[in-house]
């Protein structure tokens, strides 16, 4: 009976799953190199709690969950489009621990347990008060981590989170990648990303 | 006793873990953001088996282990200098299931089971050798990553690998950084590296 | 009589002419970032004579003419579609010292005068003979440069400067912009473009 | 006598000067590569006035008056090292037309006529005061260029700028080299520059 997401387990990598294979719109998912990094960032193991807030496609929570085996991930998305796309997602990866929230952040973090992880992939232009609710549940080792596309968000979280007396780093993804298959191998860009981590304490 | 790893588990993340805490040189290790984007394009899972070459620190290695928990790594590196630092990194992340191999690749590689996945950090010169090797022994699925910091690695790697049949993709990664504890946030640039994947069949 | 160039000068700036002033298609250009490093990397001055190689819709050449303002430039192109951008472009900018050829490199090199400077913006498959041809031409102080968007054109480039005794040095460019009209910046990235300088002699 | 200055056009290219050639300190120069870039959205031409506020070591502004050949430049610097490196460089590159002033930008900016260009590479910490004083002297097509290396002088400069009704594009420039002398091609890459470029009317 609980073996039924096994053949999942064997088909599908732990991260770095294709981006074809989620179901989403083109430009909502984030790619498979910046979810790498984004992971990387949110240092995630065993049991931990992590909120994925704007959650999108939900290409994040899904691969989070591989990473947190014995831990729980509250994914929250209003859109209807996207909750459509992250109930196929959740289904055919077999997410066991990823619970999806029909909530338009803030709303919705009052009844979820405190995180040790919050990652924060859209705003919908409340991300004052998103990271003011963050930073209020927040445990003590707790690590937020933002992905921004504009400078406007980049900035405004940058400066949210350090009045909030966070450290924050700021790392700038920029991806080129060739096609296989293609007779010359020409680069394409991804548009740049910037991952921002933040926490208490020293760098 | 089986449980004397899981301090471990819950001190360090399954991946992302900071530079810092490997023992190293500073040049030497595949840095936390490449390292990230390289596990997601080694596609690991379960109980696959990956071959290291030329595995430096050990780091790939390390969080590569805890993306295959019932998976083997065979790590190999000859330099002295290296093996020290492996040796220690293995001993501090507990990581049970990676096996050190003392051989100067293609050597070493006749006595190890096929291999699904195949990461190569380092080829100390006998890049075509080891492609040649790897080539004859990885299993029909298996995926071959290499990472590349000189045009020369990158331009023979991609040779040698299309040569024998393969399909790859070349991405390309660059990486720049503030620092979380200035006074003013500086972006530091990593230097670009090229993470060339290969596989058999269509892209 | 020879003031009717100046209103050119007083509209235009010397380089820096933004894309859309040029008759063009829209993968073809040089874009202005790009042609900016391009233009430094050729190190133009005064009277020196420059072939360019696959002209595209001339944009180089133009901004090139504004730096050499007693050199000549031949400008080669076979492209009917680009010989009317061009025409157009060379007409607009008023550029006098920009000779177009109607041939495709390496036919028509035989008849221009030695240069000092070669822009290679596009060879055709061609890419080889084209530098035979340029090796036995170039001035012994001369700069050979080379835009490849491709690991193939990059790779060939190299090797093949390499062969005929040039030190190369190669300058990757990644340009990201925010579009200055929105309501917020997000940033767009270009697709890199490998510019491949050549010289004889020490670094 | 007018004639003593074209010795030095025959041997520096009028832009795309190797970094050697200018005494500078080493993190102080503005590499050649975001010169080139810089200068080409400064879109520089003819007789123009243009202010470059912390010029440095002068290298913006030597290779501007080449572009602006009947036009002048007034350097502001306050840093007596950096004075002594200008004056070399304006020496030696014998750029004629450059103006230097020993002044800590806002201090000096009165006393010089309005300016149709103004780059901004340093601003001592007074930079929301010299956007104020550029402001109220920029003619109407007049461009500003501002060079910003961190987060902060970046977000606060385009905060400024459209506070005071300009349109604003911010150019992030990524540049790695490879070194021309070196048995493989190691790609070093170049901390980041952003490049705010702002200007009335549309974009």
């Amino acid at each position: 009976l609980i073996k039924a997401w096994e053949p999942s387990l064997t088909q599908y990598p732990l991260m770095g799953i294709d981006d074809d294979e989620f179901a989403t719109a083109k430009k909502l998912i984030t790619k498979q190199e910046v979810r790498a990094v984004t992971l990387g960032k949110l240092q995630l193991q065993d049991d931990l709690i992590m909120w994925d807030i704007g959650a999108g496609s939900g290409s994040v929570s899904i691969e989070a969950s591989n990473l947190l085996p014995n831990g729980r991930i509250f994914a929250l998305e209003k859109n209807p489009q996207y909750l459509a796309f992250i109930r196929d997602n959740l289904k055919k990866f077999v997410a066991r621990n990823v619970m999806l929230i029909e909530a338009y952040a803030p709303e919705g973090l009052d009844d979820l347990p405190d995180p040790d992880r919050v990652f924060i992939g859209g705003s919908g232009g409340m991300l004052d008060e998103i990271i003011d609710a963050v930073a209020r549940r927040l445990k003590p080792d707790g690590r937020i981590v933002l992905n921004a596309v504009t400078l406007d968000t980049l900035t405004k979280a940058v400066e949210f989170l350090e009045d909030h007396g966070y450290t924050v780093e700021v790392t700038c993804v920029n991806i080129a990648k060739t096609r296989g298959l293609t007779e010359y191998k020409m680069f394409e860009a991804h548009n740049p990303v910037y991952i921002v981590a933040a926490w208490k304490g020293e760098e």
